[in-house]
């Protein structure tokens, strides 16, 4: 069977190793495992009848609420069917760009979008020891690549000096997936100048408190060039209802109107879109979750020998590994029916680095010890 | 406010009279009135707990569902969010030929999908009395324009002289949406051969009884240059949900697959999707319903001076109104809180024909009484 190129995928795991997957204990999806609130829950009960009628096409009180939520006009905000969906619509004002940057190890899904439209793309890698950049730079004697943009854990890129950013795009993922690292808002800015396109896809950003969150929903106003990607999937646990939403100049989003169908959003996903922003003790309890569930977690696969996890600042971890994930990954489905998110389609870190989601103490205490138990063996 | 251009807006019409918009009787989306059958409905809820997981990207089970409905291999089906979203991706495909026939009057979407990726096209008009056609096409002395597709019910369009169909497009919708005509397999057939690529919408195929039916779906393994659309939602009464369906070889499908976010259907549609096909008491009892139900209903429109409804082969009838539709529909809407679906949008229609839902047969006195009593007055 092919190798799935995202986490989550527990039906390609339980037909590998002959199992249901609701019987999978799925660590390669990062989802919170506190959702979906009884709130949602509720409130798509209560609109299962209403599938009987269309979306409202401009989808006004989600738009509505969310507007509340960030404090910003309605007509700046634009839902979709997840955020993939409104990646793809990027796909499209990429490829109208001379080129686009894309900071690796990068989301599987941006070399999706970036395809899809044939759009011209560069990627500049995350890590220093990666020289794959400087070989690929046409660079004059003297010339020396600038810096772009770095994360106080010290992971940083290098712009190649032979690139015109003015006719270029910029791809970043805030807090970026798969490491976990944070792009501080003042790191980020400067690329507002320099770039023509500036893509900030927040999907993991609601799960920093206010008080450290790095979100640029509030520069939009001053830089068209700049769209935020915000995912509800995520922190409130529902990705099979699929729901994301854009933030960018009101232009953008009407062009993007005229590449989609009308009712991209179904009905349950946008009254659960309601709830959700409006659940104000769910967003505290996942706070006050978070941090001291995966300290726990960080510490227990840093005790294990030949695994060191990367700090992170949201609901997953890096997890470098001195034997073979792919090995790793399949004895941990087949012997404790846990899944893993190896990064085989990470090409920046391939087999010796595994991503897990934080899930709840008990389950992660399962998962630290399967690990110590194979690790044991291999 | 701007006036919609699809039915089922019952967002605008409530706002537009003041009222909420589950108040509204609504006529102007073609949706069955029996749905959503019950089964959907306890499958949905018992699955509302795994909209925490994210879909199967490969929807093995729906396409093994659907295979089995329309005995073909699953490999031949790609599910939608909507068939709008399928659409979408079709006027990719209309937008690398030199042009693309469309039969007008046309849902106006199928606009929308050329468009949005600046296809060629060229609409040609199913009434006879239109001479749209015949201007536009530059034909020389003697030449005639070529017959190409006719209904039982007289509908027939003519194809300019001009035109090399083997680097065109033709889309379709059978029946078509809004006259109710029905092309017979026979009359499409031959534009197989004659056409580049052949989209048929069969949106509202599925309201006629396996005996009626004109599907041309299993001509796909013949012309490679096919491609069906199917909806649920219409039948089943889920335009909430969101879920289509496109029948076509799989190198085409697979094609799709690299324009398009992994996860497009919601988890929620795809349950739905399965038990919806596998629901033949609901089928049966729905044809048993239509029949007579649309005939009542017909007739007391016919009885209605100043309408005349055509005669229609699917779940709604178009009907010529002597007066403005535009102040009928809104009379309706203000005084009885029914919403008819005016033909604005369909530019060879204009503001004298208006298209119904067959309902219940109490919601259909109920309209037939609301505009015996505002004829009356105009």
């Amino acid at each position: 069977m092919i190798q799935p190129a995202h986490g989550g995928n527990l039906v390609w795991a339980a037909r590998l190793v002959g199992c249901s997957p609701s019987a999978i204990l799925d660590f390669s999806a990062s989802i919170s495992p506190l959702g979906p609130p009884h709130s949602i829950l509720t409130a798509i009960k209560s609109q299962l009848a209403n599938i009987k009628n269309y979306p409202d096409p401009s989808y006004s009180e989600l738009r509505l609420a969310l507007s509340h939520f960030h404090k910003l006009h309605p007509d700046w905000i634009l839902p979709g069917n997840g955020s993939a969906e409104l990646l793809t619509l990027l796909g499209r004002e990429f490829a109208e760009l001379t080129g686009t940057i894309l900071i690796t190890p990068a989301f599987g899904d941006y070399y999706r979008t970036l395809k899809s439209y044939n759009a011209n793309f560069q990627e500049i890698c995350l890590f220093e020891e990666n020289e794959k950049v400087k070989s690929k730079s046409r660079r004059g004697k003297g010339e020396k690549d600038i810096y772009l943009i770095s994360t106080p854990m010290g992971q940083q890129a290098k712009l190649p000096h032979s690139i015109n950013t003015h006719t270029c795009g910029l791809l970043i993922n805030n807090p970026h997936n798969p490491t976990g690292g944070l792009f501080m808002r003042e790191t980020i800015i400067p690329c507002l100048e320099k770039f023509s396109l500036v893509v900030i896809d927040e999907a993991f950003m609601n799960f920093l408190c206010p008080e450290e969150e790095q979100s640029l929903i509030s520069w939009v106003h001053k830089y068209p060039n700049l769209v935020i990607l915000r995912s509800l999937t995520k922190f409130y646990s529902l990705p099979g209802l699929r729901l994301g939403y854009a933030i960018t100049n009101p232009q953008r989003l009407k062009r993007w109107g005229l590449w989609r169908d009308p009712w991209p959003v179904n009905t349950l996903a946008e009254v659960a879109g309601i709830k959700a922003i409006q659940d104000i003790h769910f967003q505290e309890k996942t706070w006050a979750w978070l941090k001291p569930t995966k300290w726990e977690l960080f510490q227990g696969l840093e005790g294990i020998d030949g695994l060191q996890p990367l700090p992170s600042t949201t609901n997953f971890l890096l997890v470098k590994s001195q034997f073979s994930v792919a090995k790793l990954q399949f004895q941990l489905l087949q012997q404790h029916q846990i899944l893993i998110r190896d990064c085989l389609s990470f090409p920046q870190l391939g087999d010796h680095f595994f991503r897990v989601a934080v899930r709840t103490s008990g389950d992660n205490n399962y998962l630290l010890s399967a690990l110590r138990q194979i690790m044991h063996t291999l």
